[in-house]
């Protein structure tokens, strides 16, 4: 027996990580279930400073599916390919969904394909500044939707199939630490092409990560253009796909494993300039990172140089912002590299307080400093917006009921974006 | 007989083009021999605005080899290994100096290796500029030797070999018109390594090249010492050298000389896209183009756009300046469109005064401007320094005595840099 009736709305609220690759994803291999040409490998982003948020709720009041973005509704969602292909699939993975308390069943297996869908989402850092925001936004969705179906994988890693066609990387989001998403390529349904957990967040509780918020007036291409330019005119992706990238994934996987930052941090840099390569050796041209970009580049390559090993490794994606990974112990260090040549004064340009205090009061070597102004850069307020200081962090997060984005009573969306 | 005495000066003066690359040659096959991992092939330009001007004159007087450039004595220049690799093959190759007026014999063919060489050279444009200054600089001290020292070749093409090992690119500017440099590696004394002319000047007397000199406050990574770098840590380079270039090699050659300027054009952008891609590959990173020469590609990719064809062609060598390709009966719109968004008030700011008149007056079509609006680009004055305008040219010119660089007297050099 159920007690599902007409007005009864089921809701699970979650929150879902962002990555930053350090083998990047370029290029897909088939553009129906947007699988790649290479298997990439990212850290997966602790949920304190940036995260998305979403509410998916379901009741047989419901009228067609709906989607809130930052508490604006987009009125063609439910017909967006992306935003079908991960519901219809949860739909099919579905199950009873029980009452913890009565061990009674809520609504049965079958009746989730009659409902509608409610859903709500935001991400808690600005979603213009191009930090992996559509991959924390889709992990969430699937998240949140696969908690409110009871989803049962059939093979592990199937929600990550799915989280893929709604935005390629947003499949390494569903899992915390080190996580690879393997290209597949040997079965039709392209179901050999999921995420899969290198190592969990536990693993290497020392990985630090900055990330500098690059200005840029200029719009961005998107990576979906992007990356289907890249693999029609450059001839030197196949070879990087094919012949870099596998070797790369094999040495970087056991870096991580092995706690080798060295390794690890080099193999990062270079594909991160090896993803851009590919972007300027695009028709035409792509051009992400910006000479702010290339300044913090040439200061990290300056300070490696300075400290005698690698203690810092950048990483771009497909915008001009720097992601910085680093270990705890040169953390400060490397902040107060950044700040000294990327100031900025309002209070909240670093995000977190205490490192904040720490990187204002570190006192940087001085042949350090001459040696990174040797790079031509000046320090400048403004070049950079903001700074974040995260590490690396766990998977999807169930969030308690009065986290919630959707009212109870009415099914709409109740959050209100105030910046 | 001869009529050689102790104080007779003999001496000879050459101007010599620079070439700008539609492939572009990056990485050394041998060191030594100074021979490249790929064929490259380029345009040679008019030295009605940019050449090198160089005195070779010998003496019995003399007491050792001496080289001012720019009027200034570069002290250790006669044990460079570059300059004695140029002196001392020319001298292998010397022939009788005849009395054109009376056919006695001034300078036996054996008596050149007791001689020493007083030598003077300058740049009719700014060396620091990074206008391929050294290609005309060893091509016009090859030049000057070789016809001092009435140099036979053994073979067509033997002096190119010389002046590479001066300075790689500058065999190409022994020639003139479309000049390619063919990277041998079959002969154990790369003597198989030499420039080769594809088309003479004459064979496309519309193409024209405007040269955008952009502004760059950071010192660049010298061209030896990046191509270096790129060999020893780009993987894909090779793939380039190997497998790419080759073909485009083809290509453009069949274009150049088919007059088809979509073609050229094509390939020469993404030449020099893939160039400056392998740099950013290279480990750490070479960044040659700026925020201002990635405009300049935008803004020739939103003309092209509008244009339905391609009627300009970007190319950037080892900096930020930008050499576009044209057709006669467009240049007058393109110096339009970058005097436009590159705007400048000095007078001599575009180096041609009746070229200036006409991009002043000419106007350009309003959906064009606002294209290139849409890059993102505001005209802004100061990001281009001056604007050369000119052609494709002929080799190495013979000056008449009163151009000497040289006292015929002292043997001393007479050139002082007013600039």
């Amino acid at each position: 027996m159920t007690t599902d009736n007409m007005n009864t709305i089921y809701m699970e609220t979650v929150s879902a990580p962002t990555n930053i690759a350090c083998i990047k994803y370029w290029g897909k291999a088939s553009k129906e279930y947007n699988t790649p040409i290479n298997d990439s490998v990212s850290v997966t982003l602790d949920q304190a400073d940036m995260c998305a948020v979403t509410t998916a709720s379901a009741s047989r009041q419901f009228k067609q599916d709906r989607l809130w973005l930052n508490g604006v509704e987009e009125v063609d969602a439910h017909t967006s390919k992306r935003f079908r292909a991960c519901v219809d699939s949860i739909k099919h993975l579905a199950s009873d969904r029980i009452d913890p308390a009565t061990g009674d069943i809520l609504v049965k297996k079958e009746e989730w394909k009659n409902m509608y869908f409610h859903i709500s989402s935001y991400n808690t850092f600005p979603t213009a500044a191009g930090l992996a925001s559509s991959a924390a936004g889709y992990a969430a969705l699937v998240a949140s939707l696969a908690r409110l179906m009871c989803a049962k994988e059939t093979f592990p890693g199937e929600l990550t199939t799915i989280a893929r066609q709604g935005s390629g990387s947003s499949c390494r989001s569903l899992m915390g630490g080190f996580v690879a998403w393997k290209m597949g390529g040997e079965k039709e349904d392209c179901s050999d092409s999921f995420a899969e957990q290198i190592a969990d967040e536990n693993h290497w509780p020392e990985i630090r990560a900055l990330i500098l918020v690059v200005s840029d007036q200029k719009k961005d291409t998107s990576s979906t253009s992007g990356m289907s330019n890249s693999v029609a005119t450059s001839e030197l992706l196949r070879y990087r796909a094919e012949v870099i990238v596998p070797k790369r994934m094999q040495m970087i996987e056991k870096a991580w494993l092995e706690h080798d930052f060295e390794t690890f941090g080099k193999i990062t840099m270079m594909d991160s300039n090896q993803f851009h390569a590919i972007c300027l050796d695009t028709v035409p041209p792509i051009f992400y990172m910006n000479d702010i970009s290339k300044s913090v580049v040439q200061i990290v390559h300056a300070y490696n140089e300075w400290a005698g090993e690698i203690r810092a490794a950048y990483t771009f994606d497909a915008g001009p912002n720097a992601v910085l990974y680093t270990l705890q112990k040169y953390a400060v260090e490397v902040g107060a590299l950044m700040l000294r040549f990327y100031p900025g004064h309002l209070s909240d340009y670093i995000s977190n307080d205490i490192f904040a205090k720490e990187i204002k009061e570190f006192q940087l070597d001085e042949r350090l400093v001459q040696a990174a102004m040797k790079t031509g850069r000046i320090a400048k307020e403004g070049d950079v917006k903001k700074i974040y200081y995260t590490k690396s962090g766990p998977a999807p997060q169930t969030l308690s009921a009065e986290r919630s984005l959707i009212d109870t009573v009415t099914g709409l969306n109740t959050y209100n974006r105030d910046y």
